[in-house]
């Protein structure tokens, strides 16, 4: 099954020429990374849900089109730092930019492409688009930074909650996703109900798009030998399936334990098994299929149309999501 | 001689409490770095300019501090990113944030920083200031990402000329000093003349700046600078003095084959000596003699009174800098 409909891909389209068209510079090097970048792929999630939530009012292709293709560099620029920061060898099995030509390069390209976001947006005022402000990009980065910081200082410390790691996706995720609903909202002039419920639905689909994203490394993303890679877990950043199992009666000491030794393949192996035992991974499942049947409630009090069903599709396929 | 007149420094002492009250953060890392990254000083020349520059018109006190707070956000942003890129171990005698925390943490401050800025200048609109737009910020950070990419591509390259340099300098820097004098003339309403002459001041002073920056890698000492000496060099950035003398009839093929060669202490410096000998230094400071003339020439069409002086003065003291 395709992941959008047939109207919805003939959008994304428009968005791929706007992000080539967006990213001309005078320098060469900025100009065809940011078009490796691009070109890479990627799903275009939020470009996707953004044109989908337009949907629901007054369709202006050029503006939508604009936002779109504004949100998604900013989604691409954090991505070329992640992977600076990262060290990430491989992104979506290109080479990632860092590796090619040094951090200089990934992060002037990042920030060449929130500058580009930015300019994207500047033409606009909320007088072209009932509420918006150009301020949006810079509040959506600055609460990613406050994401990915959080989770950086919380490397390696076993007494993270819960609520601090949905706190965190909710920043790091979550944030981006509701405002692709409510950019998509805000420019046809959606009327408030439908602004919410649209923005209820992105805040629930992102959190659980970062819990999927998560349960991946223990589940889907795999290695060249087939063996899930556990990237997180070797980096220091513990994910809801091992905050559970450290917050467990029964598992939790011995788990604090081993997490607290250096790490080796015997001792990675122990520690995946007693995070399942805990049930630190079912309960994750359970977690995800909540914020899941969240983001069906509220796009269930939707006009009954072709672009909920789209939006149901989405979904659909997130819950069948292998990378 | 104070860099500055008490009126001057009397607004910059706003502008420093600006800075501070701009960069509040739910997450205490991201706030306690940019803290630091102000608190390691800086002569504040950018918004200094600004202000003096706004004194020409009608001076409306918050708009100039907004705007110089903004635009020293834009410097620290590139400065943390710098940091990274280079890795400078110091900057400006503190550790710099990258040594502290990592890759990750560094780059994060940058990106919030520019959020910042960017969110302090969007309150703002043409109709609030003459000529003015958000986007400005964006386009300085896209003009420096051009300038640093472009001297970075060009590492180790021996076929770079004088006027690549100058194209190079007038993108990482000169055009910020050309901003902060366009943006303190349109928000005080200057006339157009005016405007015109504290640009051109702007782009003069910026470019002479950057000339005497690369001139102190070769002439600074080690513990004023808090940068190892010769470090371009050694990292294959070739500023002006290198690129005069490569360019030299008489030295210029020993030269490309030491440059060829890996670099020893014995080898560099026979390098600085062939440099010196080439004529390469006493070049550079004629070309900065020369900026600073054409500075000299903006400002002298200027109305003759203390601001005038004041700018003057930061001319002067450019000359005298020694860090």
């Amino acid at each position: 099954m395709e992941l959008f409909s047939a109207e919805i891909l003939q959008e994304l389209h428009k968005v791929e020429r706007g992000l080539i068209d967006s990213i001309k510079s005078k320098n060469s090097l900025l100009e065809s990374e940011s078009i490796r970048m691009i070109n890479a792929g990627g799903k275009r999630l939020r470009p996707a849900i953004l044109i989908n939530s337009a949907k629901f009012g007054q369709y202006d292709e050029q503006k939508v089109i604009d936002l779109s293709v504004a949100l998604e560099l900013l989604h691409l620029a954090t991505l070329v730092h992640d992977d600076v920061v990262d060290e990430a060898e491989v992104r979506r099995g290109d080479k990632s930019t860092h590796k090619l030509y040094g951090n200089k390069i990934a992060i002037f390209t990042g920030d060449f492409l929130v500058t580009k976001s930015v300019l994207l947006l500047s033409k606009y005022s909320h007088k072209d688009i009932k509420g918006f402000s150009p301020k949006y990009i810079a509040r959506a980065l600055k609460n990613i930074c406050e994401g990915e910081v959080e989770q950086y200082q919380s490397r390696f410390k076993i007494d993270v909650t819960i609520n601090q790691y949905l706190k965190r996706i909710k920043y790091k995720t979550a944030l981006l996703f509701t405002l692709a609903c409510q950019l998509g909202a805000e420019v046809s002039d959606c009327d408030k109900k439908t602004t919410k419920y649209l923005k209820n639905f992105g805040m629930a689909f992102g959190t659980a798009f970062q819990i999927q994203d998560d349960l991946l490394d223990f589940q889907g993303k795999k290695d060249k030998l087939g063996k899930p890679i556990f990237h997180d877990i070797k980096v220091g950043v513990y994910t809801l399936p091992v905050i559970y199992a450290i917050n467990s009666n029964e598992y939790g000491e011995s788990l604090v334990n081993l997490l607290t030794e250096s790490l080796n393949e015997e001792r990675l192996n122990h520690i995946i098994k007693i995070i399942e035992k805990s049930g630190g991974i079912d309960y994750s499942i359970k977690l995800l299929n909540e914020y899941i049947k969240r983001a069906e409630k509220w796009i269930n009090k939707l006009p009954n149309n072709e672009y909920r069903d789209s939006l149901q599709g989405i979904i659909t396929n997130l819950v069948n999501r292998e990378n």
